[in-house]
């Protein structure tokens, strides 16, 4: 009897969750007959009747290596544990996301999803008996297990080059141009891209900024010949002042603002004569095709993810370390990697005399 | 004695600007030996004490070619019919502007520039007896004495990028995604890009759209197996229920509502279920390097600047009619070129079944 | 009963040539109700038996837009009038093309191609009495009968990007280095693309060269401070040793040499004491996602086609003509258009200092 | 006195040289006011008479981050040791160049290039007691000491975007296309981009490749629907018939038969029967804008080197282990890392079915 696996692609767009899928496919296809089952809309192909699956072929797999977005679709709601019924209300469906697994002959998920997706693939293991395998998505490359996400180098190539665009018209208009990117808990986007941008300041969750110490850098740079700034703000990022506030405040502060780069210019108005301005590159940094370095990384991930169902290692997340891809506990998909504050990172940063703000 | 020429760039960045310097100074200078006066911040080098004039050599122009923005750097602001006083008080101060021009001994004045610019440029030689030649300048395209202006096509093919990374998006999560991008009075870009990039809807300016008809060009994709739909706004595209307000009350409606794009997400709102999001691209579409199209543009109008001088055409604008570039009467600068409702193009985008609401 | 039309591409490939498909498929199934058979490889897929058509819906054509190639496979061998057997012969086969198209109950064949496709397009209208609209197809934009052809500002912008590229490289290592992009009789790719990359010297096959005079420019621009120089050279620019060969001299002599870049770069050998280099482009300009101008053209192509159909205007060609698109007679896609030399856009090469060499 | 830092570059250019200039003149001035004396051409500015140096500012290296190439010029001529004078004849001028530098006035010199340069800079310091700091280039990122080097993800990118490009013409005409990328001695662009880019064979120099495994691939291939096959192909990857040839030899057998590309095509001949074309990137990989990666990598080593002057650590080379950026031994420049063929890579790239040859 030919072995069947499931697959699935859970939270938000990545660049280069085809090319695991391609990969995984190719792989588990040729190499071990396997069948493979894509569920599609993360768990929800499983628990809607009737079922949304599709079987996945090296054909029909062709063209998906630079292919944006996810044949499988895709979502962040549809916990199984806490599943949203059409009258709101909130019930735990696990048990027939279980049954379904079983119902399908499906030997486990192999799940593609942020740090929401695994640890419900590691409560379906743990809880409800289904053998996962976990491969990690976040553009944020915010996880502390791996080395490096893919889709992460794709969000920085996007906001680079944002920044060079805007670098040209704040020189020619001496303006100060914020560019709001991607990072609700983390800075590594807006450091790795400000860097690489020739960002002047970079405004990320790790550090609280001083307002004053912006207005600083910009009056500096405006007296050495050089009217005109750069800003790249994290999408979390906040000020000085919301020191001590809660995440749930925190949260509110940004939405009533308009976001992290709606406030920073909020604080820099009438502390420089700029005119200034504001750019939110929102979902253009989750599309459209994956940079090969990220086509590359996806395809190892979707290689490694059939070795490990290959070799029974169930519970385990496909990782990067040390240049190598192999499988960790699923249980460390949970601990995010902040920027290192005094890493060799921040130290490239300080060097070009980028300035935090704190 | 030595001919010398004075170029200045107003009104907004626009990918060019840079190559049509490029191309004057190589040509003035090499074929005719004159001197070459770039005049900084539109008309305000010329105005302010001390000038702030730089002399532009082909050695100065060496790289210029590619890159975005201006060297000479750029304003709107700053009329010398009307000049801001820091008491912010308005003054004429033309006949300044005119003793410089005579004071530095320039033969005349190469304005790249706007319809802002050109107008100011046509009252300085009509009232002040200042020669001038104009270089049109508008990201929109919406110039009628001209088949096409450089950096148009740059930001065409910046939003056409972003609505290829937008679909992939807009497809695996199964959303109405828009795309406001620039167009205040004419919907060239939108237009010309959300063909380009396989929009569904397009929202321009020249056409009062009608909420209840989007909603059904979405409800219809969505029954024909396409859960999701992008959607291209032009800056200055209002809804029918904005007909017959001046055009006052039309800003003073988009500033309220934070755009157009959000006026259109709002209208949608509880008409369709769908998640919907907006990016608004912004400064983006007029930085960066120019693609070569503009840059082959950009040339062409700096160099037939120069013949134009060489020729004492002085009131002329540069324009490309019918494949071939030329002076015009710096008067047509005035005359707006709207989309052609019943033209060629529009008939393309309805026959691949675009929706513009009305 | 429904009309069925037959669509086809011939020749080389070109970016946009699944543009057109789409467009046409898209339009004609929507507004006309027609059944599109798509061919496969030009002609060929209605000659061999079994036949090789696919029916095209607006589903099958999803994603085309922007995808390069032809989904529907092109050759520019099977000439039905001259068709090779197996043995090597020719023989007519275009009675056994015509009983096809009866046969198959096609309306009329579109015919996507270049100068070859449309020779025959032609001869099967005015010999077989099949009914034939041309769409015109030329990377090079060198027929007479159109202001452009889609595919060839995606080529003129790979050139570019290349001559960008080996500037700087020139410019590091002080060497001329020689760029050979496409163009067999006519510069207009090299010509573009040279004046939008700033390249030093354009050698096209419209103007024979003097190997003196390129080693001249080369020298002056040393002693000017830019000891390095870059080279376009159209695949069939020949230097003035070769006037009054004729073509097939001239075919021959570029093949020994192993090409126009090669023949080039031994000219200058001696003459100049700069180290060399060649870069050929070859099909890295046909291939990949077509430019959103490209796009456009492609669209517009494609609508237009069915208009023509719609009303019955066999045997004629689609064209752009002053900004609009339409029908012409399918004879003029002989006419080859030639870079002209007096013409606007020499000028321009020649105002920023271009050197043709003759 | 201030401090005197020279600074050169050597060997062939590579996307980021100039990024490392301008993070070391940004970092070194700033933080510890030196002067930084940018040598031009290699070690040749110092030796020449007169000298060629320039003093480098933070003002002269606006711009830099992004700007292939390298502003102080590059040679791979000019070893001290065995210099090469006018009539042929070498020399040793090493003492020249240490008294050129201690006339200079400078701590040391910073050497920004490949094995070549460093083997140089070490001997300088050892033997003539120069301080020298290493600062690796490699685009073919195979210098064992560090993780990666800068321009090698850029030369990835252009190599990936070409078999893009090489893919779907390859489909359109069923044909066989070669891609031949740089690669002397060891196969990482060529297996990295080959992943990247999805093609079906990719052959490097440390596997000696069997023609008649690419043959049945390529059959096999054709039988599964797929008749047309991508190959990419190391400039010094060579078939098994060159088994047991010197280095000499086999830098002959490529010369002679026009690149490794040529050689592969030639072996073909005659056992497939497509149709088959070559494409040679050459310098086009080391050209252009560093990718954003490549800036960082670039910034980063740039800053590293001044922490390493600051810290007397003369002798070290700045190198990327583990994610650090810290300094090696200089000794380490000369050991070379190959493909790994039993590693992580390799097994991806079977996994998804790449055939090697061997």
């Amino acid at each position: 009897m030919v072995t069947r696996v499931g697959i699935l692609t859970g939270g938000g767009d990545a660049p280069g969750l085809n090319a695991v899928i391609r990969a995984f496919v190719k792989f588990a296809t040729r190499e071990y007959g396997w069948e493979v089952v894509g569920v599609e809309d993360a768990f929800n192909g499983l628990m809607e009747s009737p079922r949304r699956l599709q079987i996945l072929t090296p054909v029909t797999c062709r063209g998906l290596l630079h292919r944006g977005g996810t044949v499988l679709g895709t979502t962040n709601r549809g916990d199984p544990f806490a599943w949203q019924e059409r009258d709101g209300s909130i019930s735990d469906r696990s048990q027939e996301l279980a049954d379904a697994v079983r119902d399908e002959g499906l030997a486990g998920l192999v799940c593609i999803g942020g740090d929401g997706s695994q640890r419900i693939a590691l409560r379906l293991m743990q809880e409800m008996d289904i053998p996962v395998i976990g491969v990690p998505k976040t553009i944020d490359n915010d996880l502390s297990a791996t080395d490096c996400t893919f889709g992460f180098q794709s969000a920085v190539d996007i906001a680079t080059d944002a920044l060079d665009r805007l670098h040209t018209t704040a020189e020619s208009h001496e303006r100060v141009l914020f560019l709001e990117v991607m990072g609700r808990d983390t800075g590594h986007i807006a450091l790795t891209a400000g860097i690489a941008g020739g960002a002047d300041i970079i405004l990320i969750p790790e550090i609280p900024w001083d307002p004053a110490r912006l207005a600083d850098k910009i009056r500096r740079r405006r007296s050495s010949g050089r009217p005109f700034s750069v800003v790249v703000v994290a999408e979390g990022a906040l000020p000085i002042s919301a020191n001590g506030l809660s995440d749930t405040e925190r949260k509110a502060r940004l939405k009533a603002a308009g976001g992290a780069g709606a406030i920073a210019m909020a604080e820099l108005e009438g502390k420089v004569d700029h005119e200034m301005r504001l750019c939110v590159l929102g979902h253009l940094q989750r599309g459209g095709s994956p940079v090969p370095f990220d086509r590359l990384l996806a395809t190892r991930f979707g290689a490694c993810a059939v070795e490990l169902v290959a070799q029974g290692r169930w519970g385990e997340m496909v990782a990067l370390q040390s240049g190598s891809v192999d499988g960790v506990p699923l249980e460390e998909a949970a601990i995010t990697r902040f920027v290192d504050l005094s890493g060799n990172l921040m130290r490239t940063a300080r060097a070009v005399d980028v300035e935090f703000g704190g």
